[in-house]
């Protein structure tokens, strides 16, 4: 407790999610006052076929969000 | 905002997949009103081997949901 | 199974509610196949001090979403 | 509903998986007072690489979760 | 991790919370493995006007679920 | 796209919301590439008496977290 979860596409490097993770868990305990200990983050990585937004998908879409 | 996020057992077709984030836009943007524009769907995909009722995974009911 | 799970703005009454969740099960069998009363459809009430697009939460920004 | 959703490591055996629903739904009914009918579990495997503990994914930790 | 999320009608007691997480975290420790301090688990209560199955808000049917 | 969304205890002032919010959104378009705008960010706040870890709500226990 807390628990962060993040929904994105899908394609981040190994890297990118190890920087993530620790971006959002400092951003946290800065802001909202807590122990870097106690903060879960959850990545899901969605595929731009499961994704839309004004009624299409994003994978219909001209340019990707 | 809004979000709609959908959980359904894996196997619809892309073209489903696209008949259906447009129609629960549709059904949204006139029921509660909102511009199409402003609604996110996320859809995800459920194996039968991961979704229980009675107790019971529907891969292991004789017949399934 | 499936499951519709929808978050939105506070404020919408009791009718858009339930035309609302009339309107997204219509649509859910209509366009993905399956029966009516096979869809639970879950509405999440979320204040606009606690959504925020681009940093910014909607209770402070000039037009709400 | 009532609806239980799990998120764990990915890992578990289809028995485990089978063993999981049946213990969380018969918890549920005993504890909360429902039908077993009505209970759904949605089972989420997460990788390690996925899910931080703080600001750490469990894939970079030496001893796993 | 693991995490257990439960949504649920609104209504259940102190007591009934807490019997039912600790039942919960039983079940899962029992079943798929985990030591009983890595469970966290979340209640929402969901008022059955903001629930629906068939399309229907429970608040709406002649017995609530 | 993509949507964060965190559950903490309740009780946060409006401020540290601002600020968590504004935190949150600079760390996943600083670490995972994204442009600010595309950022949804959901706050839900949990009450100690829904939120148990090691089968014991935090409310009942001696030290909150």
């Amino acid at each position: 407790m807390p628990l962060i979860q993040v929904q994105m596409f899908a394609g981040r490097t190994p890297e990118q999610k190890r920087n993530l993770v620790r971006a959002l868990t400092d951003a946290f305990v800065q802001a909202a006052g807590s122990t870097s200990d106690a903060v879960d983050v959850i990545l899901t990585d969605v595929e731009k076929s499961d994704w839309a937004q004004g009624g299409e998908l994003f994978s219909d879409k001209a340019l990707g969000g």
